[in-house]
């Protein structure tokens, strides 16, 4: 009945060249820390069940069919074709793709080639910082060129992103660090620092949000999902929401489950603020409808952005498309047929999600 | 199937007395910190439409029909008379109302009978400090004066309603502080605030909690909803909970809301603490069912209140009314047809919480 | 349609051996901090209704009767027979019970006997450590007894348990403290301790902790509704997880409600982590469903436990085995019936959850 016929992915990845195994195919399904439990498969996940149950018939088998017959048949088609079928048979029509994870992954041009989609970069802040600091000399060296590279960034990237909450958690001091702040704590991280290694120190992190601020770009923040812990509460976000407000820069808070409802909360209540309603329904599943939901409660409609926040899997861009069309469909139909919602709003609402918001908040064409 | 004859509205504000625009509307629909973002409106909101779903056929229009030729309709009838067929449409039968807000808004009296309902007052402890501090000249006339203006409403006032949470967060000391501590905070806050400025000294806040648990009024604490941010979530209020426990005052945990299942399991593990299903319902429109059935989750039904929350606008207590009243028969028929609960359990506890709680922790009559 | 034919009851207190009345059947019903407010039962709960719903047919009599027909017949069976009857009735194959409660309850023994089931003893480390304390004379003498007792225990108890996060809050330090910090902290608790008081020195919780964790039995976690309050969030552990990450000894997080997604995503992310769907099922009553399919979400379905958290009361056990019954079948057949799970593997996991996965974690025969 509610139809999405365009859908923006506001965040996800490239997907691996390489051809994969039942064993790497697994470790790819779900972020984990370690391999799964002796006598558990991480098949056995809301993911694993929802990817049986959608990408078969994408390669013509039946739904639900064994994991090895599954990756037999991707085998035989090949990475290459097996990955141009899921994402054709996605539905997504352009794809907002970070780029700032290592492995062999498709950029954007060949995703949207591989997918017959438009596609747009998102550049990483922390790893545009790390690259800057394995190239620069000097702490001002470092600085200029930061500077540079962030502004550089945003005349082609449609938004910035930010892994803070996860690398330092999201109860970051507020304010801007000052300048001599700044370069004392560029001095001691370049010096101590290897190369490649992470970007963690609180005072740049924060330095990089705020450059980044400075240049209009809309800023996706990681919470919730990102990484389990208290760190990752959206919610701990509120001095820094307050402090960049009415600057023209809007926040896009990134799978905040299970935080969600706070994130929500959040975009209710201040003007520049977003939520994503992505990598949760993936993560869950057969539950993706209650969780898109829970995301409705608070949130202005104006305010929710569909992604998939899929990885290395093109299988995870089909599931987050997949799952977010049959829970929007479910939700606002049961809205509708209760009478609580009239059928016009719910499909103009439904629009909004699956694109209209991104449309606008990413200037996208 | 279940009946709510009854209705007491246990937390609610007064209704404004201007002729209201589209644009002036739309801001009182929910509580924001600046406009809404470009291309959004608040009217695309659970709350928003809500209000289009149950306040048209009220005026004698089509449920869902646009915000524009709603208004046209509410300005023709005059703000009076509209909010009169709007109250009475509600179908509550008593407002407790919090008279602490500036704004012209409707005091109890004329909001009962407009209504043609009861109304009885509650007094806003950080308001009634503010005035007391507006008018004495010095620290031990206003500590004086404040303890006689507290008994003094306390005396025909139902309960007291405080924001320490919102101005201070929930995670106050949880003893009374000492007249010392309590002597300096005062000269401190006095020496320095002009006329009109607002209390969000902690000290001063938790002696103003102290006096009110101890005219044995009930004493309703804003949590959740009332702020977003990590300081508002109820559960954060267990060693106040613990340090006013058999003192005889009961405590009720206003709009806890994304934290209603912590108000919830502190309204079960300690007899004095209560809470309210109120503003949450109003917030969360079509997903109504769900929130009040999470907090009949871990709340005993003895110790659940209906409220609206209203402010402002006749339509969010009508909204806030009929949400309450749909959500519960769905809620209870459900466990009903389901054999979890017997249909006399559903319809006492339906009782129970739309007015039985409320006159019993009131004393209303 | 999906049958649990075994049930694991990964976590319960035995049963007590004396007659009830009224009001000591109600006090057990649910925990609280103090007898029921004027004017409310403990019956008008979650738990009161289900007990109502589900126990009385085991007596003979209708579901629903009134609270004092159903005491006056099982006053007229006698605790002893009605306490079989009921546990019989209850389904549950295997009993893990924690024996470190105080009071007159049946011990894994006569629990199994009585309900016709197998039974093993979980020990509670606090317990233990104060047994211990309260008969070692020295510090060396405390310390040389406990891992003595610890290792003991290891060799006939299928798990640990531990209350830290009740007593002290999970956010503990989460290495192991050093041999010097642990003699002080002993000298100093055993100094100033009176026989039989409770341990809550946060140094010596960890070094049980630790001590537990070398043993490698799985370790249960008292989280969630274990006490109300900011403290036993089990994402607060996170610290703690990754200390303990690879060691071979798995964590099994108990009651996590309200937070039990916050434990679903540990469970998700780290192979060693486990979440138990135990007491909130009897805690939230005819939402049972709704809060097993929340720990649906994250929690891959080989770790996740069913258990009842029952103590004193058959009645507990009863309730905790026939809601997770409902609600699983509930859930899973939904699944099914969407045609997001298929029949093979929503059979395939309710069977892990309701016994295969303790079988294996536990190694029960």
């Amino acid at each position: 009945m509610i139809e999405t016929p365009s859908l923006v992915d506001q965040y996800c990845h490239g997907v691996l060249r390489t051809e994969l195994g039942l064993g790497t195919f697994e470790a790819q399904l779900t972020p984990t820390e370690g391999p799964p439990a002796p006598g558990t498969t991480l098949f056995d996940t809301q993911t694993g069940f929802a990817v049986r149950r959608w990408c078969p018939p994408l390669l013509g088998l039946e739904p639900h069919c064994p994991p090895a017959s599954y990756l037999a048949r991707r085998r035989e088609l090949g990475v290459v074709e097996a990955g141009r079928r899921l994402l054709r048979g996605s539905g997504i029509t352009a794809y907002l793709v970070d780029t700032g994870l290592p492995g062999d992954l498709t950029g954007p041009t060949e995703l949207g080639v591989a997918g017959d989609a438009d596609a747009h970069e998102i550049v990483r802040l922390e790893q545009l910082a790390e690259q800057v600091a394995d190239t620069s000399g000097t702490v001002e060296c470092f600085l200029a060129n930061l500077a540079e590279s962030v502004h550089a960034a945003a005349a082609h990237a449609v938004a910035f992103t930010s892994v803070a909450g996860v690398r330092h958690g999201l109860a970051l001091a507020p304010e801007p660090p000052g300048p001599g702040e700044v370069r004392g704590a560029a001095g001691r991280w370049l010096g101590a620092r290897r190369v490649g290694e992470a970007l963690s120190d609180p005072v740049l992190l924060r330095h990089l949000l705020w450059i980044a601020v400075a240049s209009g770009r809309p800023l996706q923040l990681h919470a919730g999902l990102a990484a389990p812990g208290p760190r990752t509460d959206p919610v701990l976000l509120i001095d820094f929401v307050r402090a960049t407000a009415g600057l023209g820069t809007d926040l896009v808070l990134l799978h905040g489950y299970p935080y969600h409802r706070h994130a929500a909360h959040l975009a209710g209540v201040f003007p520049h603020v977003y939520a994503d309603c992505g990598a949760a329904l993936v993560r869950t599943g057969a539950r993706a409808a209650t969780v898109l939901a829970e995301l409705l409660e608070l949130a202005p409609f104006g305010k929710i952005l569909f992604s998939s926040g899929a990885r290395g899997l093109p299988e995870l861009h089909v599931v987050g498309a997949q799952l977010f069309r049959e829970a929007l469909g479910r939700v606002l139909g049961t809205w509708v047929a209760e009478g609580a919602w009239s059928l016009d709003d719910a499909q103009r609402v439904a629009g909004l999600i699956a694109s209209g918001n991104a449309g606008r908040v990413y200037s996208l064409d």
